[in-house]
């Protein structure tokens, strides 16, 4: 099972509604399952800035599968695997990029946003996983 | 004057409807006037290959505010531009990539598709150029 | 409203002029508000590396549209945004990126120098922006 | 002997001059003889993408201190360095990057333009190094 547009198209709605209701403005990075870009909005007074941290994101969560900012525990400083931010091309690790999954657990892609303080990214990233049919 | 989200969804909305009609499915791209990703989506069954195309050929129109196509007799072998396309980190010169300007003749931004023929991805990037309201 | 070349000029000369005065020698880079380099000068006995700082400091400062040194309290090791310097190609988040605002508030660009102490170019750079007329 | 701040900005603004002599808008970089950017202007109108192409001229031009069209001989697709311009990250071998050199004939720098048709951008190039001191 694929990540299809319509899932994505409604993943960036999703994600916009819940970002205009807290008063921000993101860029939504949505990726398939293999890390290819599916679809992208970045919102009006969105940072130039947010595009990349966005796209990375949702990259960093589909490579290891796992919500960014698990990944910070075990990229410290003094952690297992330290440094590990610095390969594949560079991983963001804070709060924002959500793994995608279907009803069956399956991994459909991933979904980021950046723009306003990281909890406020989290909420919207969340708004806009659980507008996927489960 | 500014490529809104709101013209970027139109945009897009516009270009997967004329590709639907004609039974292709591709990639769109559309960056603002300075080069950056506004919005983007690769249509179901689209070429993985075909992102990046759509990207770099919107790049490159709004890099030298013209239509891909008429890139190439610059660039071409003994054309007096020849290997312009090494330029810019890489320049597609075929047809698709489409300059958006505003009522007032300001550069809005880019559009680009790519999944067809070239004939028809122009096809398909005309019809969302034509969804800018005028 | 865009950053004009008569403006570049005018920062970085005013930029030039303060280094003088305070017996350092920087790099200048003026980017428009989209990112894109507008003028640049390194003066000489300039250390070869500042180019690249001057760069990154008015790219950071674009990017996120602040001054380059209040980014530091969000991406420090534990931030919230911990690693955010890795995005984007690379930001540098110490003093000396400032963004250029018009009268009414509006980005028109960033400036940035590098050269002396940290403060030193803090200094440049705020002697840069202060010859933008208001 | 290297070149200066002083002798950059006058070559900056003798090409400047040319270019709206002629009725062109054109980007304008300065490397010295190591191929460092030393000064460049992108004027008011210039494409976003003449930008790279400047920059990349000029730096040929440094690279094999040669005007860069000269370049293209020994590099075309039958001759005895075909593929030359896929080395040093990207070269540029059409006419408008010429080295600067002083009245003893040390490479003082390169000096290079695009905006307009390459006849053009040479005839910029040129005024620009016609105004440095013999």
């Amino acid at each position: 099972m694929q990540l299809t547009s319509e899932q994505a198209d409604k993943l960036i709605g999703a994600a916009r509604t819940k970002a205009k209701a807290i008063g921000i403005a993101v860029s939504v990075a949505i990726l398939d399952s293999a890390g290819h870009m599916k679809a992208f909005s970045r919102m009006d007074g969105a940072w130039l800035g947010s595009s990349d941290v966005a796209l990375r994101k949702a990259r960093t969560s589909v490579l290891f599968e796992a919500e960014t900012h698990s990944i910070w525990d075990i990229r410290k400083p003094d952690a297992q695997a330290h440094g590990l931010e610095h390969t594949n091309g560079g991983l963001v690790t804070f709060a924002g990029g959500i793994p995608l999954r279907a009803v069956n657990g399956d991994l459909l892609g991933s979904d980021r946003r950046l723009g306003g303080q990281v909890e406020q990214d989290f909420a919207v990233a969340s708004a806009g996983v659980a507008s996927l049919p489960a």
